[in-house]
C-alpha cells in the first residue's frame, strides 16, 4: 500500500468553483489540503505562507494532531526561522501532488474514477492560484510573508508577480525567474526514465506504478540536488570490495548503494503521475508568462524580497540567482541578497536551518 | 541492420595468445582492428598511436581505401595536429568495442557463438594492453607519441604508466588520473537506463537491442558532453509552440528534439553490450591500480606530457585536470599545460581542431 495520501491531520478546503489552468482547460473543482501553526491575529495580518518544494506537502512541522516530524521541522518554532507564537503559518499541499490537494489521484467528477493519466498539466501559476483560493477561504487578504525553496521559491516569486497585493514579504531560496534549458534537460531525462518504463501504461498504472522508472528519475535528480564536492568527498572512486571483481550489473561502487537508497525512499511516498506533473511544472516556470516581458512581470512586485542562493547549487546555479537579484534591483525593488556556501548544494534549503533561520528571523 | 562493425578498410591483427584481464579472467585470444596513415621510417621511431574515445574506432581519418570521413578527420593531415608525411599514425578500435577489435559481438571460441552478455568487464589498462600487443605485432618498440581525448586520454596516460618504455610523448585532452564518484554517477544512471529496459535481456538481446535504454543513456551523456552555457544559449526555456498547450508526454521544448536527435544517432552505430563495458571501464579508470599509490604510478612515467583541459568541461571538470597536472609536476615530470575555453565543454577534443592542432604541432 502506497503511503502517499493526505497528511494525517491536514485540514481540507473545498472550492466548488471551476478552476482554470494556465495552459488551457480547467478543473471542475478544487480541494486544498493544508495545515496551520499559530493563530491568526485580529487584524488578520500575521499570516505566512510556506510554499512546498517538489516532494513536500502540508505537513511542514509536527503539531498536537500529528506528531510526525515535518519536512521543514527545524525551520518552524521559537528561535527558528518562523515562530508560530508570532505568525499564523499556513502550509498547503501542492496542486497536482498526491498529498490531499487536487491531483491525479483525485476523483474526476466526470468519470467518478481517479484522474490518473488524464490529469492535466499544471503550472507554478496554477499552483499559486490554488494557494490564493485557500487564502480567500481563510479570509486572508494580504500575507505578512511567503517563503519557499526551489520549487517553493518559484511559487513565492510567482505569487509576488501574479498577486502583488496579496503578499508583503517574499523569501526565495534557490529559485529562479524562469527555468533554463540545462535545468529542464535534467528533469526531462528523469521523466523519460518514467515514460519508458512499460509499467507506466500512459499513467493508468493503478496499483502497479512504474517503480523502476521512478527510481531512475530520482537517481538522476539526486545527482543534482547535492554537490559534486560532497559526492567526491563522501564516495570512493574505487570498487567497494577489492577482492571481488567489479561487475557492471551489480553495485560495485559505494555511491551506487547511496543512489539506490535515495531512489527506494521515494517509491512509497510519491505517485508517479504527480511526480511527472510537478516536474514538468518546474520546467514551464517562467515569471514572464502572461506579461509583456520579464521586466514587466517583475515590475508588478510590491513585496520586499529576500533572495538566497547557494554557491554549490548545481540544479539552479548561483549565476541564475544573481541574475534574479540583479533583475529585481534593476526593477527598483527592495531586495535583500544572501549567498550561502553549502556542500549539500541545491538541497541547502532542506538542511541549512541554522543559516536560513537567522536570515528568516532578520527578514521577517 | 546495425551499422556497427569493423570499419570498411580496417586491417586486422590477430594474437592467439591468452589475454589476461585486469579484474580477473582472460580472453582466449585477441583481435585488434586498426588503420594507419603515413609510413613507418627505417629507424621505426616515428609511430604515433591515437587512442580512441568512447564511441570512436579505428577510422580516425579518410584514406584511399575508405574515403568516409573519420572521427578525427580534421586532426590528421598536412598543417593539422598530426601530419602523416612525418608520422606513422596508428589508430586501433577499442577492446570491448563493436568495431572489429575483440568485444561482445566477437565469437566466443568456447561456444562458437558471439559473447554478447557473457563478455567480461574490461578496463582502461586492458584496452591499453591490447594496443601494446598491436604495437608488438607491428614491430614498434617505442612510440614517438600517443594522443587521445576523454577516454582516449585515459588510455594514453595509462600507457605512460604501465608501459613507460613504450612511449616518448603523451598528449591527454580532458582526461584524469582516476575517475571521481560524481563523474561515475553520471555514467551509472546511463547504464541503469539500459539495464532497466526489458529488451536488455541480460545482454542476450540478439538482433533486438534495448534501444529505449540506449537512447536515454545517450541523452543523459549528452547533457555532460557539452556545456550548460551552450545549451542555455542555443535552446529556449519556453515551449516551442506558443499556440499549443505543452504536454509532458510530447516534445514541448526544442532541447527535447535536440536530445532525441543525439540519442537516435547512436542507436545504429553502438552495440549496447559494448556501450556498457566501455562506460564501466571509464568508471574503473585509476592510474594507481596495481601500484603502491598514485604517486608511485605517476613516478613510473618516462614520457614528456601535454595536458589539455577545457574550462567549461562538466564531465571531467577543469579542477581534476589541474590536479593531474599538479601531480605530474610534483612527480618531477616534464609537463606542458594548456587550458582552453570552449562552449562545447568536454566535447572540445572532437570540435576544437584549430586550437588542438596548434598545440599538437608544437608538442610533437
Amino acid at each position: 500500500m502506497a503511503l502517499y495520501q493526505k497528511p494525517a491531520a491536514a485540514k481540507v478546503f473545498r472550492d466548488g468553483r471551476e478552476f482554470p489552468l494556465e495552459f488551457g482547460g480547467s478543473l471542475p473543482e478544487l480541494t486544498v489540503a493544508y495545515e496551520t501553526w499559530g493563530e491568526l491575529n485580529s487584524s488578520r495580518d500575521n499570516a505566512v505562507l510556506i510554499c512546498p518544494a517538489f516532494s513536500a506537502h502540508s505537513h511542514a512541522r509536527s503539531h498536537a494532531d500529528d506528531p510526525n516530524p515535518g519536512w521543514w521541522e527545524e525551520m518552524i518554532g521559537a528561535n527558528r526561522g518562523l515562530d508560530p507564537e508570532r505568525f499564523f503559518i499556513i502550509c498547503p499541499s501542492l496542486l497536482g501532488s498526491c498529498y490531499g490537494t487536487t491531483g491525479p489521484l483525485s476523483q474526476n467528477p466526470k468519470t467518478g474514477e481517479p484522474y490518473q493519466g488524464d490529469f492535466p498539466e499544471v503550472s507554478i501559476k496554477d499552483i499559486t492560484n490554488a494557494h490564493v483560493r485557500l487564502l480567500d477561504g481563510l479570509g486572508i487578504s494580504t500575507l505578512y510573508g511567503s517563503v519557499g525553496g526551489s520549487m517553493g521559491g518559484m511559487q513565492t516569486l510567482e505569487l509576488a508577480v501574479s498577486h502583488p497585493e496579496r503578499v508583503r514579504r517574499v523569501a526565495s531560496f534557490s529559485a529562479t525567474t524562469h527555468t533554463r534549458a540545462f535545468t529542464s534537460m535534467i528533469r526531462h531525462v528523469g521523466r523519460r526514465a518514467i515514460l519508458m518504463d512499460p509499467d507506466f501504461q500512459g499513467g493508468f498504472y493503478g496499483q502497479r506504478p512504474p517503480e523502476k522508472g521512478l527510481r531512475l528519475a530520482r537517481e538522476i535528480g539526486t545527482i543534482f540536488y547535492r554537490s559534486r564536492e560532497e559526492f567526491n568527498r563522501r564516495f570512493s572512486c574505487r570498487p567497494v570490495d577489492p577482492n571481488r571483481p567489479p561487475k557492471l550489473t551489480e553495485n560495485s561502487f559505494d555511491f551506487q548503494n547511496y543512489l539506490d537508497h535515495q531512489a527506494q525512499k521515494i517509491v512509497p511516498i510519491f505517485d508517479v503521475n504527480s511526480y511527472l506533473r510537478l516536474s514538468f511544472a518546474m520546467d514551464l516556470h517562467d515569471l514572464s508568462h502572461g506579461h509583456a516581458s520579464l521586466e514587466a512581470a517583475l515590475d508588478r512586485i510590491e513585496a520586499e524580497l529576500l533572495i538566497v542562493g547557494v554557491t554549490q547549487d548545481r540544479l539552479i546555479p548561483i549565476d541564475e540567482q544573481l541574475d534574479l537579484r540583479d533583475r529585481l534591483l534593476a526593477a527598483g525593488k527592495t531586495v535583500h541578497w544572501r549567498e550561502i556556501s553549502s556542500e549539500v548544494g541545491h538541497d541547502a534549503f532542506l538542511k541549512e536551518f541554522d543559516a536560513l533561520g537567522v536570515l528568516m528571523r532578520e527578514f521577517f
